[in-house]
């Protein structure tokens, strides 16, 4: 008899980002969050109190590593700013560039901070129920620009991978997602470098 | 400048299966299930006055067909019996049967009865917030169990496919959903014809 998977089931709580029968977790904390938030002053002060505190928090189910399996889980970010700017995930784009991303709001509010690999910004609101579809080829970050906990479920190709540094590499996102009254904005980022032809044909040459 | 896909946002109504944004949309009528329910009398009968009633409805986003991409989207089914048998979908196993799929609860109740090549069963329950997960290999049908419409968001590799004919060449699942007071069982289906080891490594051998 050959070897199949079992089926499983995941039980998913909207507000904490629990979901049962996961097979991994990871929290990032603040100390771990260096050099993403513009304001390092306003970073370094929170840093004293605060360098254990989890700004978000994933858990997945990785069923296998073989191509065309899925990878799937939920993200819990905790509300907040450092200076006027949103507590955000470090974003990635997919190792193999073309893998996409859906993401499914389960509670609280955010955006998806999207940036192609020529520059170009895309940002879409996410909130319970909605989905936002990650395409290809697009870096992405999520922002919590709410009062309350922003709580994803997501789903990904299990051969993505994540290439983390490509904002590091790049002085951050072109885009900060900031405060706004009780709102947000996007405003553009000053240490932004943007990527040379050579650089996005590399990003590119990664698709298969 | 390389072509980008647009990133997009979907709004997904719980209660009714709407998507916002989606580019397909199907519907399955009780003329088009003919030969799925085991009561063939009493198919008939309903038939005469409710033809066109829809059984399920499917919304979904094909953002590309290139390999490495994801198909999401929305089923919405019927409450409802032929005979003790509950409403489900016609059922299938991808054409490339190692690929897999998430259903995540909307609304409603029912159950994802599932099959391997080898005919083996597993049923899985799923409602609101629940994360049922298709393993790859795995013939899957959803089932409505429950009194009100149920209400899944799906999401699949682009280059699955389906084979709907997989259930029918085997005389159905090896299990039908039926009722059990306000509950449900799972009873055997006496016109199943298990497949044979050649059956069986037809369907392996699409994996990919």
């Amino acid at each position: 008899m050959a070897m199949y998977q079992k089926p499983t089931s995941h039980v998913i709580n909207a507000l904490t980002g629990q979901m049962g029968g996961f097979t991994g977790r990871y929290e990032k904390r603040l100390g771990d969050l260096a050099g993403i938030y513009a304001d390092e002053v306003a970073f370094q002060q929170v840093l004293k109190t605060s360098k254990d505190r989890v700004v978000y928090c994933v858990h997945d189910t990785r069923p296998q590593q073989d191509q065309g399996d899925l990878i799937f889980g939920t993200t819990w970010m905790k509300p907040g700013k450092i200076g006027d700017e949103f507590y955000m995930t470090r974003g990635h784009i997919h190792a193999r560039s073309n893998r996409p991303e859906t993401y499914y709001g389960e509670s609280g509010s955010g955006v998806m901070l999207l940036e192609n690999p020529e520059g170009e910004t895309q940002i879409l609101e996410i909130s319970e129920r909605v989905l936002v579809y990650v395409p290809p080829m697009w870096i992405h970050r999520s922002v919590n620009t709410g009062p309350d906990p922003l709580v994803m479920s997501f789903c990904y190709p299990c051969d993505s991978g994540q290439d983390y540094e490509i904002i590091a590499r790049s002085g951050g996102m072109a885009k900060r997602i900031v405060a706004d009254g009780n709102s947000w904005k996007a405003i553009d980022n000053a240490a932004y470098r943007p990527r040379s032809a050579a650089d996005v044909a590399r990003v590119l040459a990664t698709a298969n």
